[in-house]
């Protein structure tokens, strides 16, 4: 089952409004087992609806859209339609009760604006709208579907879950699109291809295709299958391969965050946990609070941003800080030994870099950063070399950061 | 100057990712005085990519495409242009000498793939990529122009910004939309309109437009004029009156953040200033110091999630804990000044709240903030009630922060 997704809206070409609406009809299709293969937005013109439905691909079962189906005089979808498709506008009176009931129930008077609002195209199947005034509208074509549906949001999701997809299981009792992700920090998209690259021609060789989605400090890994969740196990068995491949890399799955599946090592065993922080300045610490519940097993931290704060909250000594300098192995592993004692944890996590972009040297560059991991037994110590943007700089390190802490945690095997 | 944006990737099409480069383009070419009449995204594969050329509109001068050009096997943009327009790729030397410097920064290996990266289009020319290895490419065909982008966003709007906006200029001369944008912090949209009501009517009346753009704490508003920079002193003029309307919301214009204006008052008066944060844990102190040469102003600050750590390091006597509960006016005092001795800063803010989205009782709901600031000479401080969106309320935790900051160090006029 192929679908095209048509969003209407002058407010999503100008990026006022960003296209969510595409995103989670895409998701919930995908799931569906329907395949996306196109989403075209375009202003609110009866020209251009008319010219995005001509370049609807004949291959296409079902075009969704979206949007221009309010009460005022900027929403001409419902009347493009009609006349497009040679329907004339009548009045649907289970439509008309609706609406009635709706402003009724707001003690809210009802205008002619919203009345006009249950002329609906004479022939078209028309999908329930509970939360609002504007029904959605299933008109056949050849072939083909067309569906018409409010933009706004949470009653367009309404009418999908409720009226839509149990017609489109109906009539196309699709194959589902299967597909999984796996999440990957710390190795950069060509060398993780590098280093996969026999897992990958395996994978191909199977049939089943590989996604690589980079973003700053990660790469997302998806495995697709057109199979549907007959394919899972081998999904799953090749992913399950692809963690003895790169086990220091692949830290989780779908939506799990790094900062969920550190929290989950830390809440097992049981270990209390604080950050010394200098570059990052609590970036760190707020990753590690971004979960409900972090109270379970973060304490607290020191921001030492200043050297003579350093000292005075999480006790380095000087002497170190004069010998190697504040961006050092030496002051990284000071402040998470010395944090770790003052806030009173069982593990302590510190950072100290150059985020730039100024205060690098030929030898310290901007990007260097030294993250240090604390524990009761052991001291283990890492230098990073990022790239010359500031606030990328602090992502890379929580982020490596974070990775470094649950390969730490992860219990030996 | 009309232009069409083609997004290209699988995981846009199935919502994987929310296409936020297509808003952010419209909304930057819209802003530049370009018209953005269609979006389009395409799965990852050729045949999908020259469909969606063959349907740009004739009379459509520029065609924006991103996504496809990293290193890896799906990537296949680059050599679907090349063919598509009968361009060889070509080893392009000053590309190859940056992708070469990009690894050697970084202290990682550069693999052919990424070599292979500097193979470009013969005749195209290129934009030159500073955040990474992908470069932009700008192809002539017959009067249109077809500029290829990566889709990592911060790739691309580097790209954007630097160089494609100043090569459309030369090229189409848009004609100006004028327009400056005023940020608020605090007043929810509605409020602020029925404030502004009389100001917005006389700027109605004067043909210029406004327009509101929330998101979660902020309101920016901005005016539009089509007469171009001949409305700026006009323009300019409003803005003044309504800082007279709204002094404790209007924060800056532009680009200039709420952090970037705290910076500014602290610096111009010679203060420095730490955190205490117990909600926050860390994201208050992060957006103080997100400015490059932050540590002229910012020294520290202790992040005492734990009732243990508040009173350990921030000297709060726990008898005040107990009496009052960590969310409370009395403790969230008691911090700022226990931190402005201990961080030994002129300034010191704390936040003290109930994030969520459990640990809400009847008198102290979910969304319950308490900030402080402490000076030599007095403490202030106020409540807040968010909602129950933990990360929500932890920004709008942020935002309220520095804006109250902001408002305390404006001098007395």
């Amino acid at each position: 089952m192929k679908v095209e997704l048509i969003s209407i809206g002058d407010e999503l070409l100008i990026g006022q409004t960003i296209n969510t609406n595409a995103a989670w009809l895409g998701q919930t299709l995908s799931n569906f087992g329907a395949r996306i293969t196109k989403t075209t937005t375009i202003s609110d013109q009866a020209a251009e609806i008319i010219s995005a439905l001509n370049t609807v691909s004949n291959d296409t079962d079902c075009v969704i859209i979206t949007g221009g189906l309010g009460p005022t005089n900027d929403d001409i979808t419902k009347h493009t339609l009609a006349k497009h498709y040679g329907l004339a506008l009548k009045m649907h009176q289970e439509t008309l009760e609706h609406i009635e009931g709706y402003f009724k129930n707001r003690n809210r008077p009802m205008l002619e604006s919203n009345r006009l609002q249950a002329m609906l195209p004479d022939g078209c199947r028309v999908l329930r709208n509970k939360n609002g005034t504007a029904a959605g509208m299933w008109i056949n074509s050849g072939k083909q579907v067309i569906i018409s549906l409010p933009g706004v949001p949470y009653e367009m999701k309404s009418i999908v879950e409720e009226e839509l997809l149990p017609l489109l299981t109906n009539k196309y009792n699709p194959s589902a699109l299967y597909y999984k992700t796996a999440h990957t920090q710390g190795i950069g998209e060509s060398f993780l291809a590098e280093k996969i690259r026999d897992w990958e021609e395996a994978l191909n060789a199977d049939a089943l295709q590989l996604a690589y989605l980079p973003s700053p400090g990660f790469v997302k890994l998806r495995i697709n299958s057109y199979k549907g969740a007959a394919d899972a196990e081998k999904i799953n068995r090749y992913f399950k391969e692809l963690e003895a491949i790169i086990p220091e890399a692949l830290y989780g799955y779908e939506k799990e965050t790094l900062a969920e599946v550190v929290a989950k090592l830390l809440v097992g065993q049981n270990l209390k946990i604080g950050t010394v922080e200098s570059c990052t300045s609590g970036l760190l610490a707020h990753q590690l609070t971004t979960i409900p519940g972090a109270s379970e097993y973060y304490q607290g931290s020191i921001l030492s941003y200043s050297n003579a704060l350093k000292t005075k909250m999480a006790g380095v000594d000087p002497n170190l800080i004069a010998q190697y300098g504040a961006v050092s192995q030496e002051v990284a592993c000071a402040m998470a030994e010395g944090g770790r004692e003052i806030l009173e944890v069982d593990i302590c996590v510190s950072t100290t870099g150059i985020a730039g972009p100024s205060g690098g040297t030929d030898e310290k560059p901007v990007g260097l950063v030294w993250i240090a991991i604390a524990t009761k037994e052991k001291t283990r110590v890492k230098s990073f070399q990022f790239g010359d943007n500031r606030e990328r700089n602090l992502t890379m390190t929580v982020a490596a950061a974070l990775n470094f802490l649950r390969f730490e945690l992860l219990p030996l095997t």
